[in-house]
């Protein structure tokens, strides 16, 4: 937790993190800052002393929004001291922050921002200021993921409120794909015209908006082929078919790059063949297996584990028998989520993958079986929360029917 | 022009382009590859050849619609062959891409990605593979934003279509305003509740993503004290009030992290003060007065000194006397913008800005005036193209009227 960062910089012997970049859709600013409209800012996070921050002049009220001791700069006055070198310029606000505070010894960096201009500057710092020693973290286990891992009281209800946008949007699909007829097996609208992927989607996007949240890498809903192969995000053209399956995987955040929530449901409209059938009920039970076996005292790859173990004796291919397997259970099985995504830990089968789902972490569990030649495709994800206590608490509750029954079918 | 990249790399001696991360609200990878959903990707781009992309196993066929030869990784091995460490599982995978393509001397490294790996994981690189030199070009003038600098007409095409999509939402915008009533020189709806600024956002959200666009940074929509901070977004608690300058600006893109587009306005509801309708009277005149003077051959940075030497003469402090200035004109004349929202050149008013607007580019030109203590700010932008024979073209028109009328006032 943000509570707990002093304590990780000194186990970490971190004197100072400095972060950079906008406040939005920069999970390591934003951590600190909230969403505020500061466009290129910096934070400097002393250990043992609360966060200031430098942002330009023109941004000076949206940074007295933050709470935080607040310096402002010029990006003109830096520019014209650099002769007009940005990647210098960026290195002479780094350089005047860590000197104005008299940093030295080991400081980690973090934020989003260009590759080119991260690798320039920073290196172009480290040659100014000989006695910082610039860090950059390994991104799995760094000082800010590892309070980023366990979410406190505020975080878990600000998780909460977007997967209770995320479900009430998946009702509406749900509402939506059963008012369509049905012609020659495929949907259809009161007009006659098929209903598309992409005519899904841009309801999806739409219902999220309404409720204020915002979807920056879009949706998976994927049928048939394109179900069977994890990260294809469907096909805008494709029909929507019965008794295909229809992997509906969403994960929206709060708008300005906040919070996000991850929901996978798998669905046939109508009625399900048996083979896709048989899929979903290992998907299933596996699932509920997991789910009753998590603990606080278990390493998070023990679980990737347990499920490959599980998926073999059922006589699916998996990773653990081959790590580059695209027929099976080919992914991990879940991973941590908060301002990113994909957060550590990870649930990856990997030998030096020492993380634990310790309480307050908030993590997907996402098991799949793929096969893409077979034309069919299944994941089931929820997210789910270890409270205080160990126990695990599934964030928003939503019914996990394979068959969605269309009228008159 | 992307057609020109191999040229730009020939004149600042680069052999290669190295570009790292998400194919989505990621620039540097967008402009190659298109929106498509590829988490963590690498593009090689070597002098005198087409791209090549490498993706992990799990998007090969999200790779494979961009039509550039494609290779894929498996996460999961580079970690292992890392011992778990993500920075290096990064230098790992960069170091077979650069041996596989035999590759030496200077690369430019591209890509949006988190500070401490890239720092951390592209040193670790440079150790491994002494015979590269990995290089950080200048922001404002690599090859990169050399090439998007000037468009080719399928990016005008979009940039133009995201214009009409903006737009056509700020007609929606008045459209609803002007439906209220008014009670105590306030907007207040059918049910005599008072209307609010964060309603006016909801619905430019809504109808942004009801035409297919997205706003990751959200709208400026200001007004009186807020108006006058050219970078206050506005208060959601805000109620609009008759009289009083609104700055709205809003600068959405393609949904999927695709071209931008860029726009502003200023209204005053129902009637404008006197003093507000000088100071918009001064911007709009400067407006048309630089718009007629632009030309290929200047130097950006002229606009901007033309433009302070104008509200000088009009009585303003600016930029140009005190480049702290937070009163009368305070910013930047316009910039660049395509799949960044802001990209070189910026007209700036900066001796070392060498840049110009030649033919092919997209800019914004958008002066204004603020006064925040006095309850105001004027903006007025538009987003122009500079067309092959040098002559400016607004992408979009729309009319510039300060007053906005309101039925029965």
């Amino acid at each position: 937790m943000k509570s707990d960062i002093d304590l990780y910089m000194n186990e970490a012997g971190i004197n100072a993190l400095l972060v950079q970049g906008s406040a939005q859709h920069n999970p390591s600013m934003t951590y600190f800052t909230g969403m505020v409209h500061i466009t290129k800012g910096y934070l400097l996070k002393v250990r043992g002393s609360p966060p200031v921050l430098y942002c330009n002049d023109m941004e000076r009220e949206e940074g007295a929004k933050t709470n935080y001791e607040t310096h402002t700069f010029s990006t003109q006055e830096l520019l014209v001291n650099a002769e007009g070198d940005p990647n210098l310029a960026e290195a002479l606000i780094l350089e005047r922050i860590l000197t104005e505070y008299d940093i030295s010894g080991r400081v980690s960096v973090y934020g989003t921002g260009e590759a080119g201009q991260i690798f320039s500057a920073l290196n172009m710092l480290a040659d100014r200021l000989p006695g910082v020693d610039l860090i950059g973290e390994p991104v799995s286990s760094s000082v800010l993921i590892q309070a980023r891992g366990t979410k406190d009281d505020e975080e878990i209800t600000r998780i909460r409120s977007m997967g209770e946008i995320t479900t009430s949007v998946v009702g509406d699909v749900i509402a939506f794909l059963t008012s369509h007829q049905v012609r020659d097996g495929i949907l259809i609208d009161q007009n006659g015209v098929a209903l598309t992927i992409g005519d899904v989607k841009k309801k999806i996007n739409l219902w999220l908006t309404m409720r204020g949240a915002e979807n920056p890498y879009g949706s998976i809903f994927a049928i048939g082929r394109d179900a069977g192969i994890p990260h294809s995000s469907g096909t805008n053209d494709d029909l929507i078919r019965l008794g295909e399956s229809i992997v509906f995987d969403i994960y929206p955040c709060e708008a300005g790059g906040g919070y996000f929530h991850d929901f996978t449901r798998t669905w046939c409209l109508g009625y399900a063949p048996a083979e896709v059938q048989a899929l979903y009920d290992d998907v299933l039970e596996l699932y509920e297996t997991i789910s009753a076996a998590i603990r606080p005292d278990k390493y998070a790859r023990e679980y990737q584990q347990m499920t490959c173990k599980f998926f073999e004796e059922r006589g699916h291919p998996t990773m653990g028998s081959n790590p580059r397997a695209v027929e099976g259970y080919v992914h991990s099985l879940g991973h941590s989520l908060g301002l990113n995504i994909h957060e550590a830990p990870m649930m990856r089968d990997l030998a030096t993958n020492n993380a634990k789902l310790i309480p307050g972490t908030v993590f997907t569990i996402e098991p799949g079986l793929y096969y893409p030649d077979r034309g069919m495709g299944v994941r089931i994800e929820d997210t789910v929360w270890m409270k205080p206590d160990g126990e695990l608490e599934t964030l928003v509750d939503f019914p996990k029917d394979l068959v969605i029954k269309i009228p008159g079918v």
